[in-house]
């Protein structure tokens, strides 16, 4: 083995990644070293490649980026137990203290400690990754690659739709993105009775109809409270999972909530957001829920079980293979918003 | 319309029925008339038509039987202001006094003061019956009058499954009579990664498989506690739905259920049971859950919820149709053990 | 009996209220005439008082006002099975239709037809008053009559306190009101660890420490953070309770709220409020919840609970007393900020 | 520091623990030192000294004995990152693997691969410790060192209370040894409306009134059942907390427990329990839980705020200390039933 490998880093401030020679990484006596086979491109990803201000504020340069993997261990350290040499993982990129009071009771996905490895340290955009034996995630027999490699984005989604009641329920999703697209199977299979999707584009709105949608809505076309008015017999629904992060659609959802309904928030609004608390909130007895993460790790074994049993078909969304070095093809492709996932192998 | 009617009716103490004509039922100001068009044989109307210990201490006769249906509004009393004429109901036969503290914290099916109808009042087993308006349940449009008919039974299998998490838990179903059949049903629709059954049965075996169990197992001639073990990858089931009521089953169970697990009761044992509480409840952390009824009416919901969103198809569970006059058959095909659900038109 | 009684009435546009002659009420099949012993004034009272914009869209005139308080049945209604003459009762003011799907779900409170008796409907502002069985509740013995007057706001405080964990958990309650002290004594009772009143008045905040807080805040002159940090060694709280509508105690809530925390909305703003969704909710996992009303009647067995047991003690919040002759000073009072709860008698 | 210790310990099959002179145990880089401060005797502790049928299945000699103690830190291992030398700490004993699904889910009290310190390895009848980082408990300041010393079975306790709901339930505590004394000051803390001890021994039934019993019941000399519905009037209780494993008392909660109760397990009964599923479980609805260990860390944050914030005080039930050196006399003293909590120094 080489003592040197590719790896796409960020480097200075500005637009973009390099890649570079870097040494493989020393693991530690808890870590595994990982090879990686196949990576995928998060919204995240395109942040730091663009380096926007949410980048500029959180990044200490040089960094390696990625954080969405699927690879096989080829080195453990000395006091690495459950796994050996050969298995294939994914894993959680959330590296938490296991002492904070979060991390004590069931919230290491809130954790005050939190580093998060392709962004606050080292990911796995390279050829090798070191990992913490505590946050692998061993892949089941059986499941796609591709599918493995997006664990994280797919946990997103499962936690989101799991943060409350599914079964029976009207679910909409606001957004079209990788999340929202899979936020549509996985209340599918969490037997939710109907599921909309609420999403501009063209090019996404047909992808959520792969991914299960029972009706795709165009908010900028159609009468989107009188579409869902008539697809719920006037109810309205009961679940909102909000994947957007526009004031628009945002504003829009608290127009077809179910008085007691659950709304879910995981697309992050650039901007403050107005309510009417007394309309939106109290007088209808609406619960409204801000979700980080992934449950560490009640959400792994609910990807699992989606997965294997095969309630849920990821490869709708995965729409676009490149090579690392084709790399900024790729995020090209991501920037231009006609994609699903995207893959790097 | 003529003053009387043919009714099903227990007369007199000793095994069967009797048709009579009586008079058509007065309704109260709270009350509907409904002309039945559907009815279902129970297994409690098996017990009373066999007269056991259990109905010979519970009913008061004379008494019509019956108590799962489908019908019509014909009439409506003056107080009732939810309903009219000509609308397509089945109802909850649980009569309830909805001001003991059961009812009135949302345990109304456990209420202290309950009247079931067709058990300790005149139920469906007739050509006309008298329900309350709080009762009614307004058939949805597109709904099988035959599912309709047994909502009541069905209402068991839902309120059984969803009394605790279903969404990625593996299930056995111990017991494959109608309300294990359903339960299959439901839980897959429940988002469950794994459903079993266990039967001795072939016939309700073959059942099971229509209904969507992953896996039938036959316990007297399987190694029940291997076939499950296999089946789960070691890990046992996350969830017992007990079906059956036979001691048998019930210890087969605490054999497969996960540390953690829950274990939900529905089939009445005959006997009481013996279990280790130490090995079976205690360290293991094992929840053990009684259920009744259905919850009036989150139950309800969801059943129209699972049915219009055609997530659950209860098609092949039933398995008999005959015409009122032919009870004596009927009951016969009921009691053999070589039915699913028997309708009586 | 006389045929006609007074009654506090809203009988045209403006501020104020006008005592009348009116006949007694008719009751219903299904209702109960209770003779008024003990009246509160709640703030909507008040909001009718003054004629603010909310009543003027919401009520129709002329109509009596008032729906908190104490009395005795004295006539009951043909259908009336539960109650009897002589009995001592409250009520629940909300009267529900028992048939929409939040009824039928344990959301009554939150029911699609709900007329509220004081303000859609004659009130208890008047010598008798006609009240459905359903809503009914009989007041335990050993109850302080002023106590039962005020079981609709204390029920308030109670769904907000009990609308998720308090056991050993950190309270802030946001504004001293009437149920804002309340809850207070609710949230101590139910086990919370520590509980803060934030309120910028000197009368107030001193019932506040009458009512249990560990530590009473005056926002407008102490470091409101810093003091909640140093009372919960760096932590934050819990749990929020925001009792005060007002714009910047809902933002200095969020300043002190612990990630994975509840922030629970009473108080009712009368301008929308802007919220940095990213920083406030999803980052940090909070649950920001809307509550109206009581649950039926989950909320009214815990008020008996917490009063028979007599965790809570009422009294201190009970400040003025008048006679209804006096209602003008008894508005006058509620109007002035300076009062807990006034009783009219 | 010398190299050799005090430790009592188990050396070979038979009744009695021996104190011999061993090595000061090697830490490993995960772990720390502690000096122990004070120890108390267990349940646990009690069987093995007299050596049972348990014992003698489970332990493999030589093993020192003790899991209950509060220390100080006096050396820390290479990788220990949150513990610093001189603090203060107790411990969960339970040694979890972090790995498998149980740990994984929020369920490590279950762990399948579970050390206990003091049962399968070296525990803390010993002067000095070795414990792991992830398990170390930081005693906060004013917490009185005995009350740290017995963190592990008041965790028994606060887990067992805290595995339902509790907010103003009545709650009956079948057996009043130490684990179910505890029980009646956490219920009272947890907003119970009402907590009955049922209790044979006078001396114990003693202690439960100083811990917070609002009745306490002789079911050897008074009619249990007839006691408990007068003091509930008539309704039964909603919580049973079993904490004797005596089969006539398992057999007397299912008397008192209300319609859809909570039953939960925590003793153990050295023999099968035969039970009426239908009478007992099923027609009620009830919810039999088994309860084990501690929840990880959830029940310790529970047990600091409530010593912390005063709402229980455990010092009526200590009641008795002794220097380790009169080690015989302890283990009498905890044999004869005649004492609450041991405190050795």
């Amino acid at each position: 083995m080489s003592s040197t490998m590719k790896a796409l880093r960020k480097v200075e401030p500005g637009v973009g990644l390099v890649m570079c020679d870097v040494p493989i990484p020393k693991i530690r006596a808890n870590e595994v070293l990982v090879k990686v086979h196949k990576r995928a491109i998060c919204g995240t990803d395109l942040h730091i490649w663009s380096w926007d201000a949410w980048s500029e504020g959180r990044l200490r340069l040089p960094v390696t980026t990625g954080h969405e993997f699927y690879g096989e261990i080829v080195e453990i350290g000395a006091d690495v137990s459950h796994y050996r040499v050969g298995e294939l993982v994914t894993a959680e990129m959330h590296v938490v203290c296991n002492q904070c009071s979060l991390c004590r009771t069931g919230q290491a996905h809130l954790c005050d400690n939190v580093v998060i490895l392709g962004v606050d340290g080292d990911g796995i955009f390279a050829e090798y990754t070191a990992i913490p034996e505590f946050n692998l995630w061993r892949v089941p027999k059986g499941i796609d690659p591709e599918w493995a490699a997006i664990y994280d984005p797919f946990g997103n989604a499962v936690h989101t739709v799991m943060a409350g009641e599914t079964i029976g329920k009207s679910v909409i999703v606001l957004g079209g993105g990788p999340i929202g697209l899979m936020a549509i199977a996985v209340a599918k299979a969490a037997g939710a009775s109907q599921v909309f999707l609420s999403e501009v584009s063209p090019y996404r709105r047909n992808l959520g109809k792969k991914m299960g949608a029972d009706r795709v809505i165009n908010p900028s076309e159609e009468d989107f409270e009188a579409v869902v008015r008539e697809e719920t017999k006037g109810q309205g629904v009961d679940v909102v999972l909000e994947m957007s992060g526009h004031p628009a659609a945002i504003a829009q959802g608290f127009r077809v909530i179910k008085k007691g309904g659950r709304y879910t928030l995981l697309g992050i609004p650039s901007k403050p957001v107005t309510l009417d608390f007394a309309r939106d909130l109290i007088f209808p007895g609406i619960t409204l829920q801000g979700i980080n993460g992934r449950r560490m790790f009640e959400t792994w074994y609910q990807m699992d079980a989606f997965l294997v049993s095969k309630r849920v078909d990821l490869s709708p969304m995965i729409t676009h293979r490149f090579p690392m070095s084709e790399f900024k093809r790729a995020f090209e492709t991501g920037l231009s918003g006609q994609s699903g996932k995207i893959i790097l192998t």
